[in-house]
């Protein structure tokens, strides 16, 4: 039996939560003395309404998760949170069509960044902040999700790190997370009020600060201008790409470096491939720049550096249009969008942890054709990786292809190139943002036609909820088990 | 120790059997009475030279090849090959450049079936007829590569069939593979005349039906009409359609016909899944075109029918221009380029046995995630398939994708567009022939800069040999055994 009851008053404690925010930045527009301030009041009160009442029917309900009624929760509560975070759009006129404004949501909430706005800037503050905001509290849940949830559930990148978690037995959901989200969610608010500051003292106005603050540590990729970072200083674009990069580093080892635990850090093989990956592809890109387009070189280095580093941690702000480049560096962005940044980030996609190990565990077989009555298991770090887990990672790899390539025939029915439709499909899937084509760093996804738009948002739903979570709803096994 | 000299002796022996072909392309071009017959006997000469004397000084050579040495023979017998097979289209004047010549040749004894050729018409017979051959002769290759040599190296699809052919542990090869290959070249050689009769009674003269057989059931794709077969008439191309068909069937399935096992053919889930491939696909292409190029039903059908069998099968032969219809059923096309028909077929690419067991495998991680607890084992036509087969297929996955990647990106560095690059590499990969955008089906591959034509070359090679008889030879493991 599903406890449906408990389900419901979660829900209802999320809505309550999303009804604040939306009040926050009612006090945004209060502030600016700007139109949407009404809007946002009626956001506020209908999603705190929706929340309240189930909330209060439920809240004598036995609070015990399965896990079965997580993978529920997981799912919905982004869908949920994106309906309702569709009001404020809708309400102040800014993004008057629901589809549109949902995308826009879920783009934000997945912290996906990509936008159907054709001109950001011709926003009010507060519609701005909320967009911002959808990403702070999308990088909030998932971070839990990551580090907490999916490693629970037996899948998620983290889950590799402490191959114990998988196989837990307790099957209560609530503790583990609260214990542990409250130390990350410290390390995610101080990254961003860190980068807030280091903005602003490169002389960005603190509201500007916070919404790519909020966009950079959720490896979001909303901006508050039309142009995305390319018109800031280099001095900002060299910080947001700092900041891109911690974005991307697995938040456990920010707890480590707090507790002075260097050894800890030091021994992450991910962390190392994540670091030589950007080296090697931004000289790489540079380069070229230098000669196939003439940059000058400390500007070759900073655009180069700064796209490398935005879709391989799937942020997707931009200072260049890598679209305008070369065509081999076009291919080199579409295939960073496959790659992902660490596990126990907020970035998104496949992740360099699960490459890693498919690659390895690929090239053993060379050994394994040489040594064919030897038996060769797949070490890194000099622990073993069960074969389980390298079949978890393959069924990942697998159906996110599966799902990229449909994606991306659908997109093509659509009416959609053959580079933006696949464009489209990887960048959604990544959770980046921009594409190639017409949905390509300086364009966006107005565009796309309806059914585009909502094909668009469920990949970004299924790449950022690690695609289990959401298949498994659909898969008869699930529900056979009640 | 390397048995150096039995290698020489082997490949002497392979370019006196070449030799022999070329004086009987030299015959077909004494009976036209055409101008190629002097670059022939040349060809041939030289050929026969460099094979003899070397044959001549090791005959009396231990016979007895190990696993090692048999990597490097079957890598190399088709590059040594398709270095002499370019000859006599050098020695014409047909084909000046070596560069063209070799890319020409080893898409010929690849069975890919790309060309660099702008207008086929204008060849001599003998010349022409040269060309289908080292269709035909990579077709033999093939089919004892497939059945014999690469489930006894310990992978290729077959070897998914019988998995103790893997762990055989009698080191041996000569043996096995004349024993098979008998059989195999019977089926082979009957399907090629029967399919030549079927063709002349629609029309078509002995010599153009010949050339088609041997590039349907090599899976290769010359044709001798630039319009490949799309001026023939329904009759002819529908006789092809059905040979393709029989070329991308496992070849022992064709030797439990013979013998009346037709339960043994009925058991085959990868053959029912071929056929519904092929169904399946068809049939929503064929609507499209119904719908989106108003072309009459027979018409659709047919020609829907045709192109997506001869991209399943690797052959590459054209009726229609599939880059000229609506994107979504170019992009089809570029996803059945990464399919591949039967293990055990002449047909090249993945293979339908390699992505069943992939996806079957991966689907079972739902079954996993609500049953923790449980073993779950993959099984095909109720046959456990053992762990160590499915990192083989992922390892072959993989890596495929990867040099898929890299061959795509070194495309994109040489000029070629986005959809040009990656339908150049999957198409040389997959042994098809015609690719997308500037290398499409009405397109050739002339046009390729000269470092693309080897990088196609070596796609070619990489893509049918399975990859892994190529790759050996580069492991520091493979060299390190001595």
């Amino acid at each position: 039996m599903l406890n449906k009851k408990f389900i419901i008053n979660l829900f209802g404690l999320v809505l309550m939560f999303e009804s604040l925010f939306m009040l926050l930045c009612g006090g945004v527009s209060l502030f600016y003395g700007e139109d949407d301030l009404m809007a946002f009041l009626y956001a506020a009160l209908i999603t705190f309404s929706f929340g309240f009442f189930p909330w209060l029917m439920t809240r004598n309900v036995k609070k015990d998760l399965i896990k079965r009624e997580g993978y529920i929760v997981v799912t919905l509560v982004w869908v949920i949170m994106s309906v309702f975070g569709s009001l404020p759009f809708i309400f102040s006129g800014y993004i008057p069509r629901f589809t549109d404004a949902f995308f826009e949501t879920i783009s934000g909430f997945t912290t996906t960044g990509a936008s159907i706005l054709e001109d950001i800037e011709a926003l009010p503050h507060g519609v701005l902040f909320w967009r911002s905001t959808t990403h702070f509290i999308g990088g909030m849940g998932i971070i839990v999700l990551a580090v907490a949830i999916l490693p629970y559930f037996g899948f998620g990148g983290m889950q590799l790190y402490n191959a114990e978690a998988a196989g837990v037995t307790n099957d209560k959901l609530h503790p583990r997370i609260t214990q542990t989200a409250k130390s990350l969610w410290g390390i995610y608010v101080s990254l961003i009020l860190l980068e807030t500051v280091f903005l602003m003292f490169g002389g960005m106005p603190l509201f500007d600060a916070l919404c790519h603050s909020f966009g950079t540590i959720a490896s979001g990729g909303f901006s508050t201008k039309n142009t995305s970072l390319a018109g800031y200083s280099p001095y900002i674009q060299y910080v947001v790409v700092l900041f891109m990069i911690f974005a991307g580093t697995n938040f456990t080892l920010f707890y480590f470096a707090w507790k002075g635990k260097w050894q800890k850090i030091k021994q992450n093989g991910e962390f190392k491939i994540y670091l030589y990956i950007i080296g090697i592809v931004s000289l790489i890109v540079a380069v070229s720049l230098i000669f196939t387009e003439h940059y000058g070189i400390e500007k070759a280095f900073r655009d180069s550096l700064f796209q490398v580093v935005s879709i391989l941690t799937s942020t997707g702000f931009a200072t260049a249009d890598y679209t305008a480049w070369h065509g081999s560096l076009t291919f080199i962005f579409f295939i960073l969008m496959f790659s992902g940044a660490c596990a126990g980030s907020t970035s998104g996609g496949i992740k360099i942890m699960r490459h890693n190990i498919l690659i390895r565990n690929s090239m053993l077989e060379f050994k394994r054709m040489t040594h064919p009555l030897a038996v060769i298991s797949l070490r890194i770090n000099k622990k073993v990786i069960p074969k389980e887990v390298v079949f978890k990672v393959l069924a990942f790899v697998m159906i996110y292809m599966i799902i990229f390539s449909l994606g991306s025939l659908s997109l093509t029915f659509l009416g959609l190139e053959f580079d933006a439709a696949m464009g489209a499909a990887a960048t959604t899937m990544g959770g980046i943002g921009p594409g190639l084509g017409s949905v390509g760093p300086v364009s966006n996804f107005a565009h796309v036609a309806i059914a585009g738009k909502w094909i668009l948002s469920l990949l970004m739903l299924l790449g950022r909820l690690e695609l289990f979570s959401v298949l498994i709803l659909f898969s008869p096994e699930f529900w056979r088990n009640n």
